[in-house]
């Protein structure tokens, strides 16, 4: 695996990720609604990620990674572990590449996800439910295939094709006072770090994290990168810790992290199910329930919201068991 | 309640109507789905109606009657007897007006559906839940406050107001075939014929049906209203019958009534949300569920589908029990 500790993507490769996924990617659509208005007292404006193609913003910086590769390094296809959206994202991008996509996940992952995985032509190692194994499992297929490791969130193409989300934003919208993202690994909100401190220095960037997987915002208050000890949320998108790289971006140019609670989570994306008839996975229920919790921040200002992705399982719904 | 049997509303009327209430509405997007493409070998087109005001088309029609009101009629407010989305469109409508609506609704509608409507500001009187106390109840409340009687699909202005949503999808989608739109008394659909058959003779005008409340299909090919008898369908807002304003646009202008089981219904229904990741009625399935048992009638075309609305109990999905 290639050092990209100290490789931190820039504006133009922010620039030019997004001419290169443009046509592989959605433009997708903010939706606003005057419900969510009336009860924050903001103006919330929702970049619809989960409308994007294979259910995730995770397709932008997958697809960035995969295009830009030189025809000789992508015929050895790409890698990586992950069991949620990076997986089927990076699937997608290599399908449409016509490149190899190989993927390490625990055998206990759920049989809809390695499904899906498949379904975009990923071609799945199964490792054991441990860190060792994932990292011995994944060396193998590195080592055997020769293929390009794309990180989920810490790999700076990832970065700069995350960063496309919010430059759209700013397209779609005029005069947003912020913007609100989930934080898990943090590819997201380092996406929006490099795109803003650039493009509109003057809108705060916020991350929200659910209270039991809060070790961004712990690492923020103490200014270095703290892991979870086997955080467990409803949110589990965002279980992952920081990296060098996404840790950069937050500790540079986030404003705050706010965080909120299981019940709050999930109140906040039965709301939204209700009130904006979307279907979105409970890390995007994370902003929301932040900003209900936290109206002083927010009342009276224009904030741009990401909803990260809707790859939900519709048969286990939060509310079913709350 | 003043007949409108005979009182068929004009191409003129729908356009007027669409000044009216645009004011009050969304003009809903279209989506598109290269899944569901594959899928069926069509071009789909999605008007996104559950994203509409109070989350369901009825708005439309509901805010055309209410906003066409004389100032003097309009102050002893509107009525109707509904406990779907026409009673929470009707109330919206009239809150923003500044008129009263009343709404006669069985005692045993669930009391979610009686907060709806009361939270657009309708006031409810109850019935019991047969059809004599209803129109006894009504009448009652008719004659006392002397409001304008507002049907949920058979009035002409009704009929006006839903054929605005036909006139946006054309104006969204260039080289439409056909349109298809569930049916239940005929209010969307009627509004399908009134607009497209001076605006776009060419394009076929389809209605989608539930088999288990197929009273429109069967008068479809009887050639005269069969009402049904006690119909039991998911599709809820589908078991009411045609009218004689309904009866006249369906007789005269749909090429073909389709139907599908409750299975197809609910099958349809998890399949978009689950790929489209939007939240809508199972009402709104019973088209895609048509077109999926009927490949044939639309391979190769380009079709306007009508998603009508997306008011659910997220505590009760259909597939949770199948």
């Amino acid at each position: 695996m290639k050092d990209v500790t100290t490789n931190l993507p820039t504006y133009e490769d922010m620039l030019a990720a997004h001419e290169r996924i443009k046509p592989y990617i959605h433009r997708t659509p903010v939706l606003t609604s005057s419900y969510f208005n009336e009860l924050t007292g903001a103006q919330l404006f929702f970049k619809c990620e989960n409308f994007q193609k294979a259910g995730a913003f995770k397709v932008r910086g997958a697809s960035n990674a995969v295009f830009g590769l030189s025809d000789e390094v992508a015929a050895k296809g790409v890698a990586t572990h992950s069991s949620g959206n990076h997986a089927l994202s990076l699937s997608y991008a290599a399908g449409r590449r016509g490149i190899p996509c190989h993927v390490v996940m625990p055998r206990t992952a759920p049989q809809a996800k390695k499904d899906a995985v498949r379904g975009y032509g990923g071609i799945i190692t199964e490792c054991e439910p441990s860190t060792t194994s994932r990292e011995a499992v994944f060396a193998e297929v590195h080592e055997r295939t020769g293929a390009d490791f794309v990180h989920p969130y810490n790999d700076p193409r990832v970065i700069a094709g995350q960063g496309t989300c919010s430059k759209e934003l700013m397209e779609q919208v005029d005069g947003l006072d912020s913007v609100i993202a989930p934080i898990g690994g943090g590819g997201m909100v380092s996406g929006c770090c490099l795109t803003l401190s650039t493009l509109a220095p003057e809108v705060k960037i916020y991350a929200a994290e659910p209270e039991q997987a809060d070790d961004a915002y712990r690492s923020f208050k103490a200014g270095h990168i703290i892991a979870d000890d086997a955080p467990n949320t409803i949110a589990d998108g965002l279980k992952v810790p920081l990296k060098e790289n996404t840790w950069h971006f937050v500790s540079h140019h986030v404003t705050d992290i706010l965080t909120a609670s299981e019940q709050e989570i999930i109140d906040a994306m039965k709301l939204t199910w209700q009130r904006m008839k979307i279907v979105m996975e409970a890390s995007c229920a994370v902003p929301l329930a932040t900003i209900l919790k936290n109206p002083e921040v927010f009342r009276g200002k224009r904030v741009g919201v990401i909803i990260t992705g809707g790859n939900v399982d519709l048969d286990k719904l939060p509310w079913m068991n709350s």
